[in-house]
This record gives C-alpha cells, structure tokens and sequence, in this order.
C-alpha cells in the first residue's frame, strides 16, 4: 500500500510492504496550499507515478488533504477513536479506479465543552500505538498548533490544542518584540531556560512577554538570545496549562528542532520524554490500512 | 503655560491658565513617527505658533517625543517617584530660548525583578491625583501596553505592564483567526462576556486561543462576535494577572473604546472602576510646571 501524509505546506508519502516496512519514499513542497482545486488527482500522480505503475491500488491519505481546503473534506471523527474507527470513516475519493481514501481528522471536546480539532495528527499517534504502556499515555505532537492526545489501549480518549507555534511566529515577526529580536541566531539553551523560568512566576504571559522589550532595553537580553528566551516563555506557559496532573511521561511525536524544546520544558517539571523517531505517520497509515475492508 | 502629550502617533498641546484651567486645545495626526530626526522644534512651532506669539514661555512635553527615537532621550526616572521627582529630571530642550523641558518617563521593577517601563502615562496618572482617595490606589492606563500603577499619597510607588493590545493587534490580524473574525463588526457584549468567562477556566491561554477557531468551525461563533469573544478572552486574562490580591476599586484613566471593556472585565471580577475623564494628561502636565523652580 501507499501512504500519504498530505500537509498544508508538504507532502510526504510512503510505499509499504506487507509487514508495514518502507519500501521507498517521497517527500515534495507541494502542501495543498500549492494545489489547485480539482488539481490533487494530478499532483498525487506526478509525484508516485512510478508506484502506481508498478501496481499498488491502496492510497491511504491523512493530513489537511481531508480539510475543506483540500482535496475533499472528510468530516472528522468525534473521539474516543482508534484505528478501526477511523478505518470505518474514510473517505473515498475518485482516483484512476483505485482504492484511494482520505483519512478522517478527529474531534473532541475539553473539558469545559469547548470543540476541539486535529487532522494529521491522529495518524501519528495510531503510528507509535506499539511504543506506548499498557494503561493511559499523553502524547504531544508540537507544531504550529500543538495537540496533547490522551491514549488509552489503542483509543484516542481526548485532546486539545495549544496556539504556541503560531504565537511565537507572529510575537517575533509582528509586533514590537521583533525589533530586539534577532530570529536568525542558533538556540541559546540558557536563555530558553531562563525563558521556562520566567513563565513559573506569577504575572502571566501577557505581562511576562513585556518583559522582552524591557530586559532589552535594560542590557539584560540581547538581539541574539530573545528568540530562545521567547521560545521558553511560551513553552514554559503551555506545559504548565497542558500537563494532567500526576502525568509523569509524555511521548513525542513528530521531528525537528521542536522535539528537544518541549523535552527540556518537560523535563523543568520533572517529566521524562520519550521520543518518537520520525516517520510516525507512515506506521499510522499503515496501521490503518490494516483495518480495511478486504473487497 | 503649554503643556503637551507627543505620543507615537498623535500630537495633543492644551494652553493652560494659572489654575490648570484649559483656554485652548490642539490635536493633530504628528506622532514622533511623522518627525524627522532634527524636525521637532520646526513642528511644534507649526502646530503651536500662535500661543507661542502671544507669550507663552513655559512648554512641557510629555510621551515619546522623550524616547530615543524623538526630540531627543530624556532618561526613565526610577519609581517611587512623584510630581516634584519629576520636576527636577526635566529635561531642557532648545526650543527659541524658550523654557521648553521634556518629561522623563518612568521606570520601576516588577516582583520578580524584571524591568518595567512607561513613558507618558506617568503623566497622566499625575493628572488624576486630586481624585484618588488616601492611602493606596491603583491606576489602570489602557493602550497597546497597558499600566497598572499603584499609587499612594501623590508618588507613583511601582507599575506592571500588560502585552494585552498588541497581542489583540497581531491575534486578530496576522494569525489564523483572522480568517474568521471580522474586524469591522461592532462591539458585542454577549460574546466579549463569553470570552471573559472562557477566561476563568483551566487551559491557559494559548489553548483558549484555539478555541475561537473550532468554536467557529462547529458554528458556535460567527465572524462578526469573534473579535468581541478575542477581547474579552485577552482583557479576561490580563485583568486575572494584574490585579492585586484584595482591591477592590481600579481608576481608569484614559480614553476610547477601550475604558469600558476594562471597565466590564473589572466588574466581573467583582472590582468597581472610577472612569477619569479626558485630558488627565494636561492636568498632569500642569501639575509638574507646579513643581518647577522659578527662574
């Protein structure tokens, strides 16, 4: 089988063996915000021709594919949800006669009834289903907006999301804060630290991210070290919020430069990390695969 | 005397009488942004000539025409500090051989030691002394930075700021919730009370944030309430934060829309506001000329 995962900026797709081993990959600049509508057949063509060619006939697609944006809109998935749920919502959508399918995202609600959405992630957290304990497990998927997953034997019981990534992206680039900050310089770990420090103190984030402005006016951050130091605020201030009490692991999924930063806020509370290396989506999919209907 | 408040993008003079009364006001669109280095004395005498031709002597400026990027930088003043303090750190600027002083803006730090700045507001909060009751009151400035300065028997005793406007600013305008919120929609009390409420609730505000895109999604919050519910879930946070344990009245100094959102967020926590009129700048500007030696 192929599997896809189909982001708003990228894609990403797999060919499977059997027994879930990748057997090539491909991986494009080509996220549905590059995709005309009506233009997905076409562009999922150009880009695994080859393997359809060589007779694979299951397209198993997760990730904003499935948006309203998309190629088709999938509806999502109300939680709990494992992967025979979702493997019972595909969507079919019309591609050269083949068995080609969307993968529903998932819904839920926080506790206070406010809705929650994810689409992608639900495919990795099927994909690292093996690495997780017997029991309840959090898993954190970071991103532009980061979704902490309650799993529990296989089901996805309850999430919800933190508005971090897009916060630190337009905090740097649009407001005042962006004038001392320096957003090419490399990670500063003690300045990230120091940032985690400040979020444990009272006053709240939107005092504490004046802060910026006036440690640098100060001589107490520089240009280079206030990138860090932002990353640390917000990530210090959403693992505070987003941690269940009495949780004392969270298992990581996704790659880059992301995975280290909440390990290290994690690990400021006392939490271990477990991370999960790359390429959890395609073991998602193929585990999703695994529950088709044979025709 | 001539007192005026030069901010970032407006100009406000007021011609005042012996007892601080205002015998005529000017107010143009020259905030220090529309200044070239070197131009301010050329503009002040544009916007001010006449009272300057009929013999007015005395000018004091207060906002950022005292900052580095204005007429030229007039040092914080370290809190507590009151009238008289900063009377004597006026800072003498040439304008034809007039007595023309800059005034300083204020400094302080907050609990945790981290720096704190205001430059104009100090003035204001000047302004409305004669209104505060004795003993120690809080003075709330609202803007894209709002203060919080307690204040006790005229002196200006420490202040914290509030990133609250500006993260409005770029939530509302460069994020993803820009696409579901109409910016032109007028006020909504109903949904700027809901985010109020969204937030006293556990979750934190990064994860609150989120909420104003699925509550959208699953039709639970139109384009025309989204920035009213943004509001409220901003000022809701901020007033949670800022205000000190056990008081129970805010003065509200300032202007516009923004007065009576603060207002509406105080309420709900249970604490009365005193809404101070308009033009405590001008008061307080009179009040430091009180101050000043004579020649």
């Amino acid at each position: 089988m192929i599997g896809v995962d189909w982001g708003t900026s990228s894609f990403r797709a797999w060919r499977m063996d059997n027994q879930g081993g990748i057997k090539d990959r491909v991986a494009a600049p080509r996220g549905i915000l590059t995709v005309e509508a009506g233009g997905f057949p076409a562009v999922l063509r150009s880009l695994i021709g080859p393997w359809l060619d060589d007779g694979e006939n299951i397209i198993l697609i997760c990730g904003m594919a499935g948006s309203r944006q998309g190629w088709q809109e999938a509806p999502y998935l109300p939680c709990p949800a494992d992967a025979a749920a979702l493997a019972g919502a595909l969507l079919p959508v019309e591609f050269e006669g083949r068995r080609c399918f969307l993968v529903p995202g998932l819904s839920a609600r926080d506790p206070q009834g406010v809705p929650e959405v994810m689409r992608g992630e639900e495919t990795k957290i099927l994909g690292l289903l093996d690495r997780l304990p017997p029991g309840r497990s959090l898993v954190l998927s970071p991103g532009s907006h980061s979704k902490w997953a309650l799993v529990q034997d296989g089901t996805v019981l309850s999430f919800l999301t933190q508005f971090t990534g897009e916060a630190y992206a337009v905090l740097s680039t649009h407001t005042i804060l962006a004038r001392t900050l320096d957003a090419t310089a490399p990670q500063d770990w003690a300045a990230f630290d120091d940032g985690l420090a400040r979020a444990r103190q009272p006053g709240g984030l939107l005092h504490h991210l004046f802060g910026l402005r006036t440690r640098n006016l100060f001589g107490e951050l520089t240009e280079a070290a206030a990138g860090s130091y932002l990353s640390g605020l917000l990530l210090g201030h959403e693992v505070a919020s987003a941690l269940p009490e009495g949780m004392t692991r969270v298992f990581l999924v996704g790659d880059g430069a992301m995975m280290a930063r909440y390990a290290r806020a994690l690990a400021s509370l006392g939490v271990a990390t477990t991370e999960v290396p790359e390429e959890a989506a395609a073991a998602g999919l193929w585990r999703i695969g695994q529950s088709l209907p044979a025709l």
